[in-house]
């Protein structure tokens, strides 16, 4: 075996891929209220019955109530000798048995000691998508922001041009959330297209970037959004970013529109067996 | 006003194209047991409350509990009188506000009189959905079969490729409603393909045909299925079709996985003004 995958103390790192509808969680996070049903308190419940412990976790991105995930991963240190029992295909069986019908693990796999889902993260994937016009989105509607006006998404890419790059994005983030914080990430790629899914027409704002501030996707999307309707020209955008404050930017898109993607990790990071 | 869309008794033929998640209903028809949910009560209800009065209605192709439909065309006579206060756009939007989530009226508009959705349909098309693999599907979950094997899409369509044509379908047809019917169906395309959808990968069989019988599109598919998993030989769907007998062909693929599709009708049947 590696050593670098399993510690002196006998513990492995797994990784766990994982989709949810967001719909039916308070978020991510475990809630100090245990009422509140989360993501993550719902798969450690599942971590804590497969390993007979309890099993920290950490998450690529953490999502707010509402808000889905198709690639999310979660990182956690786990008995080896105890995972060592099945190998990761029996364990994804387990843990898909174990969570309800609204997770779905992927994968799991092992990574090396000291790994961590969120720190060693390289880079980030969110797509929101908007469902405009007179009639609602039916296999869409729990996944998908209905705006009923139309929105020129030829605009609403020029305005996203503006803000792909390193800038402060002191604007984009919940107020609460930046004070005293460095708010300076870099946008890699924020863009604005038509989609056809399930048979229903939609726009894709997909945005990839090093890493995000609370609730940026959304306060980005809300911004694009004014613009798109008109109500805004392209360049505003850039006296936004400039203003640092929170409340030069547009409203906050719906959380139901916004799935988080995916999430890159150095290659080979990852291994099947030990 | 043209006097071929409204008739000497005043009526006008509306019709009503719309999408539904087939997951919370006992299927299309109305049922003798009104505790069924059913989505021609559902839409029955909201017309009779926008018409204040008892509307029938008539569906292009009736779905089963569970099934899902993307453009499924209903018409039925009404008022004309009555139907003429509004636009079709603000009928459009009473009509969704008059129905629950699951069901999303897209569009409303008038036909001459005498049409009937059902007998001048010229071609139906359907689409079924399949996820294999180990890891389950989730935001495809109530809109694909998850077939945890592998299945070969190559072997299926060459299976499929049999079935095009006019044949007699009694084989695929629920056998309890076959019995002294004419069973013979024209099957123009029958295709089998991957997609990506939602991010997540799927098999679909795609069919478009002018008519189908009971459960025809999902036996085709559990039939199909047995030659993706390497049971049969592709050229075995040739003697089920010869045996005219259900029990020669394959499993009924549950009905999740199955979306009416589209229908077609001659061109410039319909009108949104009168």
């Amino acid at each position: 075996m590696d050593a670098t995958y399993i510690s002196d103390e006998g513990k492995a790192t797994l990784v766990i891929l994982l989709s949810y509808d967001g719909a039916g969680f308070s978020g991510f996070a475990k809630q100090k209220d245990p009422s509140l049903r989360t993501v993550q308190g719902t798969l450690e419940g599942a971590l804590a019955t497969l390993f007979s412990a309890e099993v920290p976790t950490v998450c690529a991105g953490r999502t707010d109530a509402g808000v889905h995930a198709l690639g999310q991963l979660v990182s956690c240190e786990v008995d080896a000798a105890t995972a060592l029992k099945r190998n990761v295909s029996q364990l994804r069986i387990s843990l898909n048995a174990l969570t309800p019908d609204d997770i779905a693990v992927r994968s799991v796999r092992y990574a090396p000691c000291g790994f961590s889902a969120r720190f060693d993260a390289l880079r980030r994937e969110y797509r929101y998508r908007i469902v405009t016009g007179g009639a609602p989105p039916l296999f869409l509607r729990n996944d998908a922001w209905w705006h009923k006006g139309a929105l020129d998404i030829g605009v609403m890419q020029r305005a996203a041009d503006l803000l792909v790059g390193e800038h402060d994005f002191k604007s984009f983030c919940k107020a609460a959330s930046a004070e005293g914080k460095n708010t300076v990430r870099c946008i890699e790629v924020l863009e604005v297209f038509c989609e056809t899914q399930l048979g229903e027409e939609h726009i894709v704002v997909r945005v990839v970037g090093n890493a995000f501030l609370h609730s940026m996707v959304r306060t980005l999307v809300g911004t694009l959004a004014q613009v798109g309707e008109g109500r805004k020209e392209p360049a505003w955008v850039a006296d936004v970013l400039a203003a640092r404050d929170r409340s030069a930017a547009g409203e906050t898109a719906p959380a139901c529109g916004l799935t988080f993607w995916q999430v890159d990790y150095p290659e080979g990071l990852f291994v099947e067996q030990l």
